[in-house]
């Protein structure tokens, strides 16, 4: 059911979400809903958001894990965003980004997860840049610039139906990083 | 109507804002909105998008106007912004993004509306690049890089509520427009 959520929520937001279009998708009896979310869609949001984001971290991670330059490794997730993006006829970008923008006016909750969220991915950035001999301010306004610039990117890409944003912005960080580097 | 309908659309996305909404926030009587805008919703919507767009580009037209240098240009476009959605109780970020993430996959034409108003924020930018003596094809990428970062930041800033990532990028995009400034 979280994942039949997620997917949900990533192609069309939260409102555009019914709980009867989550039942029909995930197969699952609306008792055990009620059951095991007694806060219905929002907190099934929440989860879903949550297990989304999980996913998202351990993908950047593994893409970024084998590659010593803090640049070449921030190129390298701009390319397999890309390719995700691409793969799946432009439907498939940020798994947070809509419902963040849509609904974190009307729910504290979801706000507070997409919050998490997104300073979860930017820890891990500077975390990645702090090892690489960055210091700590530098290293946390990098990846500030480098998150905003990745999911700015992933809109302007599903809208044009173009990886062209995509591959401007790692070209643009990974000349900022190699700069900056210490 | 149009303005009623691009204040719903900014705060809670496509999805979420109904017809009967739209009609009670205008006070215009539903035989109206039918005569004006017979394709409805979808139609009225593309009509919002356009305009928010335009009142969008003119304002920050206006406040890069009398600022001769791009770098300082594009901070003070994001010092707006932030002033803005703070003022807003972060409500108010990017009136195009959230029904470009979220409706974009469904109705192609409100993803035509949205890539031509952000198509054309980046020509703005890469012109006022060029006229300061970039060259097309460095003006073109910085100013996909500016419009993805500017994007990204407001995304963040509504869901932190803080102007803390648009303060981070307006540094970054000036320092990288001044050292690469002809």
């Amino acid at each position: 059911m979280i994942e039949a959520t997620a997917q949900l929520l990533q192609k069309q937001g939260y409102a555009g979400t019914g709980l009867a279009e989550i039942l029909a998708v995930s197969g699952a009896p609306r008792g055990s809903m009620y059951f095991h979310f007694p806060n219905g869609k929002e907190q099934l949001a929440c989860e879903a958001l949550r297990a989304s984001g999980e996913t998202w971290k351990t993908r950047i991670a593994e893409v970024a894990l084998g590659i010593t330059d803090p640049g070449e490794a921030v190129a390298a997730v701009c390319t397999m965003l890309g390719d995700e993006l691409e793969a799946s006829a432009w439907e498939l970008g940020c798994p947070i980004a809509t419902v963040a923008l849509e609904a974190a006016g009307a729910s504290e909750a979801i706000r507070e997860t997409c919050a998490a969220h997104f300073a979860g991915w930017e820890t891990i950035v500077a975390t990645r840049l702090r090892d690489a001999g960055f210091d700590e301010a530098t290293a946390g306004a990098a990846a500030t610039v480098a998150v905003s610039s990745i999911e700015g990117a992933l809109l302007l890409a599903r809208v044009y139906r173009s990886r062209a944003p995509l591959e401007r912005i790692a070209i643009a960080l990974r000349a900022q990083l190699t700069a900056t580097r210490p």
